[in-house]
């Protein structure tokens, strides 16, 4: 297989999209904006799907499902989130087809079968679900509410890339309703440790969790937690977002509760999410100039076997090889491939597997047979050795338990290599344009200076990081106080 | 807890929306004709997927995504597909919202967001995908594609009913191509052969395998595989359809592949199909008038434990003994439920789980523990017994098996007395009318004739059975001579 694939310093935005492509994780539809998420790529979300669902549920979540369609009028009821979606939204009028009669065998909106009220496509399903909260909630008692769902959704957006940013999406979205302020941040900070613990431990991409800016807050919420990911190019990616949604929609939709002292109170909200945009953070932290590379967490085939042989015969003896190893293998858990397909040839094959970001490949001959050995590749850092077939099973389950450490660890370093502190304007424009990443500063808290960077830099602040200290200095840009520094970076 | 629910004799209509909403299992929203599925239901929904996910990819399927949305062009490209549709289909017209003038706070449609090409909401996707299909078939060596999808669907129906009929539903579609008419032919039977055997030995639901006359097959496919249930009132559910599509979309999209000879043929597809409408089924088949029976495989709950206690220092001596039962009911995979609410009496407790159709209830108090005996009640059968606390994990774990295959038992006794073989159209009728049920008869093999029927009876052909014996007769209305019976009923 000849992979043909655009390097990273060549073009990197070429080199994503003919990655994402060739790797068969999704490509373009015939419909505007939308992806079609392909097989190998829908199994990695599976596998994200399955984990993430594990986690909400430990923490108590249940799933539910709610309607696709939100009638405009309860769409605007919270009228800071319905004007902050408004020019996204797909649109819904009419609900019949009938055959064109100037056009035999085709059809066209039938004029009579216009909706009396439009129905948006839900960008975000607050307002579908706090109307429904509103028959949920009398008393305290039915509190807190901890819901999940896991749907598509559709924002329409001018210019789209595959996973990153298209009119469809599918992600999770959690709702939860509590009886008291406290509590609710309390949601809305667990659920953000979640997704931090979730991009660290299982995808290994580093975040930083951090608080957003009131511009690039949620519309509708009081306060937006984030995780931030830095990709290979410098730029930052949103991976997930936590809100804590105060009583807005409770007000809106006038969901109240009874106290246990027998007071009426409105309920108080949360809401958070991460969509399929995450396949595209994966493979923007991990992959190379020769494809895909998977933490093992992820690879729905953790290792694949390619046999080297010329002769019939010489195959049989592999396969039987193979079939004990596979065996051992399988009952420790680990996802194997023996691909013995007969139309290609080795070097086709180790092409396509490392295209596809398969964490371990074994190649094994006649030569490994007389000598007991197999050769072991790891797709992450492109080496590989010779090893006995004693222990191969564990010594191949631990191989994957480093490569998925050291992934991590290099996508750690990376991502801490490119925190910079800057101290004055043309340093940070210096910094952004040479090295990018993350340029850590001081800014003044005011929306004005925030847009004013993003005019002259196209950086925008990606967090108010949680973590960060107490400390006097002066904005970057205006030079009035600040009392701690906040990250920002150029983003997806 | 009091159910209040009206009994199946009183009302049978009434009962099933009364039993749905108070066992929690889905609610109207407030989109016309969209149902909310509730946490309990979703719950049971969640295990149906996962088993029949099981299945799919068991017999070699994978899973994707495609678009919500199809272009019109694209849609109407397989004419008879696109006409059997069309009335049912929801329209995007526009993709923004706008501050409406005249109404401060409020949206309107965007006039100047019209789309060029209007979207038409998926209401099944053979177009969407057999366009995509184009550009992954070239060789035989592509095929066969067995791929499967997990989505909402939209189709605009004018009287819907919560699971059974809803304009936006969840379910899963299969779309594959195969390189031969034989091969296509053999995986739409072996779909519905998987749909067959997860009806029966999944959800306990007996059902009938055939084929769909040509009046009721899917549009744009050359057969239709059926399997039908029988519901207690006497009334067919169509609950899942496997399609043999012949040539069709490969035609309509103009997908080939080049043979092992290097000869260009199109492509043969199918694609089948099961929706959330399968909870009406669950419903339907097995319930009673205290509320839901489930099906232990489907229970998110297997077995609650009630405390019956008058101290704390009682309850303190029941959780105890509850908990050395909970971790062994737990050890043999039992869902187990404690229900130690404070709030709530044991009676409205065992009313509220009878009422969810938690299989297996066992209640324990003071009694119970001096004689080390708990009380175990059948859901299905409302029985109850007093059992030696040893062994009791064992036995509760059989006990769940045996009320499995017990409701199958039931329902199929249920069904099988509920075919009934007619010889002329008088009792036809006074079948259909009295104890309803399907109606083995001789048919002439005409849509005419079976128009007839269905505008005389209200009954359709549900299907020609696989099994039917050759049989020379007479068609019950019009005495022309058939060689085999149909399945007439009524029907959800």
């Amino acid at each position: 297989m000849s992979k043909n694939l655009t390097t990273r310093s060549e073009d990197y935005s070429k080199w994503y999209n003919e990655l994402v492509v060739k790797a068969d994780l999704a490509e373009n539809s015939g419909v505007r904006g939308c992806m079609v998420i392909k097989p190998y790529g829908y199994a990695i979300w599976e596998k994200m799907q399955a984990e993430l669902d594990r986690m909400f549920k430990e923490t108590g979540h249940q799933n539910a499902y709610f309607p696709l369609f939100v009638p405009k009028s309860m769409f605007e009821a919270e009228e800071k989130n319905a004007e902050g979606f408004a020019k996204e939204c797909a649109v819904v009028t009419h609900y019949r087809l009938k055959n064109d009669p100037d056009r035999p065998g085709k059809l066209m909106v039938d004029p009579n079968a216009k909706l009396e009220e439009e129905l948006i496509v839900r960008p975000t399903s607050e307002a579908i679900i706090w109307s429904t909260y509103k028959g949920w909630v009398q008393s305290y008692r039915d509190l807190p509410l901890l819901i999940n769902q896991w749907a598509n959704v559709v924002r329409w957006e001018m210019r789209t890339r595959l996973f990153l940013r298209t009119a469809e999406f599918l992600w999770q979205e959690g709702h939860t309703a509590h009886a008291t302020r406290q509590e609710a941040i309390e949601e809305s900070e667990r659920m953000m440790n979640v997704y931090a613990d979730f991009a660290q431990n299982f995808m290994a991409i580093p975040v930083v969790k951090g608080l957003k800016t009131e511009t690039e807050r949620f519309a509708g919420a009081v306060e937006t937690y984030c995780i931030e990911a830095l990709m290979q190019d410098g730029k930052a990616l949103q991976a997930g977002t936590s809100h804590f949604l105060g009583q807005n929609f409770a007000e809106a939709f006038d969901v109240k509760f009874a106290t246990a002292e027998g007071k009426q109170e409105y309920v108080w909200g949360t809401s958070w999410g991460v969509s399929t945009r995450l396949m595209g953070a994966l493979v923007m932290t991990h992959s190379d100039d020769q494809g895909l590379v998977l933490p093992p967490n992820l690879a729905p085939i953790q290792v694949v076997i390619v046999p080297i042989y010329k002769t019939d015969e010489q195959l049989d003896a592999i396969s039987e090889a193979v079939a004990t190893l596979s065996t051992d293998l399988k009952k420790l858990e680990v996802t194997v491939k023996f691909d013995n397909r007969t139309t290609q040839k080795p070097g086709f094959k180790f092409a396509e597997w490392e295209l596809k970001g398969v964490p371990v490949r074994i190649a094994v001959g006649p030569k490994d047979l007389e000598n007991g050995t197999f050769e072991v590749a790891r797709r992450d850092t492109l080496t590989k050795e010779t090893k006995s077939k004693d222990g191969i099973a564990v010594y191949v389950k631990e191989l994957l338990e480093q490569i998925q450490i050291d992934l991590f660890d290099k996508a750690f370093e990376y991502r801490n290599s490119h925190i910079t502190e800057v101290n004055d304007f043309e340093e940070f424009k210096e910094v952004l344009e040479g090295k990018g990443g993350f340029v850590s500063a001081h800014w003044d808290g005011t929306a004005e200076t925030e847009d004013k960077i993003k005019d002259l830099t196209k950086a925008t602040i990606r967090c108010i990081p949680l973590d960060a200290k107490e400390e006097q200095g002066t904005c970057v840009l205006t030079g009035n106080p600040s009392s701690k520094r906040v990250l920002f970076a150029k983003a997806y």
